[in-house]
């Protein structure tokens, strides 16, 4: 639905905790917005509109024109969401998970109303990340997508770099600094990192991968002596997120810790920031670093989301939705693994030992995930990363 | 004037070399624009479309809606793009000396005439700096803007420093390589970022400074013990660019070296890129980086300016056009300096020898720029830089 410009955009805004508070805060401010309801399942003295527990009401009522979805987790949020498009209101989530599950559904939804769909803070937290990628399909293909795309896997492994302390240890601070949650399991096994991967590879590529197709490592077997191994080669590890379009149109596709370069962009992102990049046919590499989660960031993004409706945007970023398989077979890089016990695929992929861990011969991305999920290497206290 | 939704958007390139010839190909490719005419003083038989010498005919042209000015310099350009604005034609132009020297007043040409103008390619090369920042201020106040604005001495900078070469042969080394010109001069002594700068510092804080009062120190005088004694503080040595607002409404704004810690996004920079980065109250710190300089970047930021026009957009990224004084007193840092002989000045603010130059004690921005023009230190052989 357009706003229209006699009045202020009437906002639903479906769950009011930590994002959605923010997203409060700063539509008070304002007066070219305002929020129409708060979806609560509990009363909320102190809000200032109002709140109600009663979904339907929301979205039969044809003066609210973008509802907003920061509740998180896949139900009712996606009820809600399809119900929203479909009674053609304007949606803007940060829902990073239903937009990497059911994207080709939810931008097809979105299309057939006539409606926007955004979800900028999904990605890169308060970086305009999404938006930045849509200016430059307007302009030309894009090649590559790549970068560190979760901040608490960067808090972890910036701090063991910086500080030199043991994971554990950094784990519990980026806990007590509220950059790690209680159960921190979705950010350290990769699945968290994954489900933007996902989300920027079908908008940078126009097409529609599956999220289990997507091979992911994950950072919760780090240790001290692999942080060491990397400083030793002048290297950092980190967590990288990397797409690039195959000239078969398949997409090479997956997310793993690698040892950066110290003089690299990539190795210099601090504490839990995001930067993710672009390689453009002309245009070459853009990044852009933010706060890639927060409060204050995440709503932000949220809010200029809405800005952008307000000034006339009435799409998603694309209306491409080409569904591509995911093909890792020909990304070959040498690999650092530390393993217990040697095995017979990996002694005859030896390059060269180390104190701790070895560094292999070029190995294709997908066949070295495959051996780790296989030997159930983080289980069994193993780790790997890849050198760029 | 608006572009008709029935139509190719009709532009007239003025100027068609470099960055001109970049934004030719690319409408080329393109069915929503087209070019109405160049402008060109020679013949231009390579062109597939209307060439001509006579400006008047182009803003007399009422089919043309938006002049695209990349002939660089200050006249005829500055005429040109008046009398464009005051022909109610959107005007796109990379050209920062105009845009710095005659802000307020081009600014308001455009605003009185309706129409918009966009200078994105000015700051920032391919970088999508100013409408990144445009964003941002529709959310909240900039608090601050910095960066690294210039793409040839980031480029000799960095080769000194991972290459060991010689100012000299890095100099020589940026020209063959297209990434300095015949005549360096405005890239090493500031000139050109400092443009970008006033630029960048009017929109953040809808002010405008005037160039002269931009202090600015440029690289002309670095020499590879300057970069061997930033190494061995674990430093590398960039050119930044530096604006901050003061609570007396009057801005901090300045160019000179800084030693910045090898950790830091800013020293990871490399060859002829470009990073700048605000600061916002709710946001914090966000940072573009990419190609800052080059035919196609520089088109592209071009290209994507028009196609925003082409969107609906109509203004300047402000239209807040208050005037403010430049004020470098209140900011302290200590300085490395290198220079043959000393003085009383420098003699009392000595915090530590080195083998080659002196680290200072903190010392206001203002006083040591002052002290560096009245010594004539670029000249006279010698360099200082803000240890970050």
């Amino acid at each position: 639905m357009l706003w229209r410009e006699d009045r202020p955009m009437r906002i639903a805004l479906l769950g009011c905790g930590t994002v959605g508070g923010g997203v409060y805060e700063f539509v008070q401010e304002r007066t070219d917005m305002e929020i129409a309801y708060v979806l609560s399942r509990r009363p909320r003295p102190d809000l200032n509109c109002p709140v109600t527990s009663d979904f339907s009401r929301i979205v039969s009522d044809p003066t609210v024109d973008t509802a907003i979805e920061v509740m998180g987790g896949r139900q009712p949020a996606y009820e809600y969401m399809c119900a929203a498009l479909r009674a053609g209101k304007n949606v803007v989530t940060a829902n990073k998970q239903l937009m990497s599950e059911r994207y080709g559904e939810l931008v097809q939804l979105a299309r057939e109303n006539h409606v926007a769909l955004r979800c900028s803070a999904a990605v890169g937290g308060g970086i305009r990340w999404l938006t930045n990628l849509e200016s430059t399909l307007d302009m030309e293909p894009v090649l590559r997508v790549s970068g560190i795309m979760n901040g608490t896997t960067n808090y972890i492994l910036d701090t063991m770099t910086t500080s030199g302390l043991k994971f554990e240890d950094a784990l519990r601070q980026a806990q007590a600094l509220g950059y790690a949650e209680v159960d921190p399991t979705e950010d350290l096994n990769g699945a968290d990192a994954r489900r933007k991967l996902v989300i920027s590879t079908n908008v940078a590529f126009g097409c529609v991968v599956q999220e289990p197709e997507v091979t992911t490592f994950g950072i919760a077997g780090v240790r001290a002596c692999d942080i060491g191994a990397a400083r030793k080669m002048h290297r950092v590890v980190k967590l990288m997120a990397s797409a690039r379009l195959l000239d078969s149109g398949d997409v090479a596709c997956y997310l793993e810790p690698a040892m950066m370069p110290q003089g690299m962009h990539e190795a210099a992102v601090p504490e839990n920031f995001n930067l993710i990049s672009i390689t453009g046919m002309h245009i070459g590499k853009q990044s852009f670093y933010g706060q890639g989660a927060g409060r204050f960031p995440t709503a932000y993004n949220v809010m200029q989301d809405c800005l952008d409706i307000r000034n006339g945007l009435t799409r998603f970023y694309t209306d491409k939705l080409r569904p591509a398989r995911v093909d890792n077979s020909s990304i070959m890089r040498p690999y650092y693994v530390r393993v217990n016990g040697m095995d017979r695929w990996l002694q005859t992929r030896i390059d060269k030992m180390l104190d701790c861990g070895i560094i292999t011969t070029p190995v294709a991305v997908s066949e070295i995930h495959a051996w780790a999920r296989e030997r159930k290497l983080t289980e069994t206290g193993g780790f790997l990363a890849s050198l760029r």
